[in-house]
């Protein structure tokens, strides 16, 4: 016999193929949606549903959108001669976080030659049209600092400098808060190359 | 400016009500729920939807079911002379990995003047109802062993004595694979009260 009713056990199946919920963590979350109120589940169950139909990539800077273009290419307040180049969507949430005010192009991932993707693959020819178009005053690159990251910072570097566009790479140092003792020798070195003039 | 489009926001909303997900734990799943098939986040959607809508409870045991009564109940291989009391329907999942073979009788809940909950919230005039149609062997009274579980079984056990129903409590005592030096001491009290002679 099944250890719970069919429309638990279908849910539970459903809840475990999600990231960080197993077994324990999916029956649990499926108790806790029986004792919810009806209303609860629908608008939880309609959200999942229709996520994907509401959700598009900007035709512009492929970042995910309700509306085309998104809001932040629609932005007219915004600094329209600065693009902030990033990795993934989410890149853009953190990002907005801080004082930036230019544009955004999302390349929908990095160049890992092991994954079997290449520059081809990611938003990179879209980057090239819009930076005909739109002659950016700068191009930042603001992809991430692991090793693929890199890779694909220097290729952008490369590609950008044989466009003669402006460009720099976000600053690599120290985090705020870090101490240096336990800080690895890698950004060490890089945070001493990178350092400023005070006086 | 919103930092997600309104679908995500929604979503990210909903996923942080429930238990154990947090508003990091929520972005990342509706992360994965944009890049996952549709058929996947539709199987997801709709079995949350639909949950409460199929599932009911039993009304001989109380125990959630999609058929009425439920496929313990309707059992005939099963021994219906003996009705285990527990008191939600999980305790009825877990008791179902070991060999027992009786019935169930979910209580909803347990005794806590605390929080409101006398005999009367609880499924106990159901189950004594039942008792006098069943006329069972044994009422296994299996409740937490915690402060309310323990007051919910002497309550039971008081009623049954009544009634004049022969019943039983599950055993207290360590658990499988503990070291006495790390069992706390009202446990190590009722191991040795209940001690079972070997020879």
């Amino acid at each position: 016999m099944a250890l719970y009713p069919k429309p638990l056990e279908e849910l539970i199946d459903s809840l475990k193929k999600l990231p960080t919920i197993g077994q324990r963590g999916a029956e649990r979350l499926t108790f806790h949606l029986l004792n919810s109120q009806q209303e609860e589940n629908k608008t939880l169950g309609e959200a999942i549903l229709n996520l994907k139909g509401r959700i598009k990539s900007c035709s512009i800077c492929n970042n995910i959108t309700e509306n085309e273009p998104c809001a932040i290419c629609s932005d007219e307040k915004r600094d329209r001669k600065l693009i902030c180049v990033v990795e993934e969507f989410c890149d853009v949430t953190t990002l907005e976080k801080t004082d930036y005010n230019g544009l955004y192009h999302v390349l929908g991932g990095k160049i890992s030659p092991l994954e079997g993707i290449g520059p081809d693959t990611l938003k990179i020819k879209e980057l090239v049209e819009r930076l005909k178009m739109d002659e950016p005053r700068e191009v930042i690159i603001a992809t991430n600092t692991d090793t693929e990251g890199e890779t694909t910072a220097l290729y952008l570097s490369k590609l950008l400098k044989s466009l003669n566009v402006p460009h720099s790479r976000i600053a690599h140092g120290l985090p705020l808060g870090s101490s240096i003792g336990n800080t690895d020798q890698f950004t060490l070195t890089q945070a001493m190359e990178g350092r400023r003039k005070l006086g």
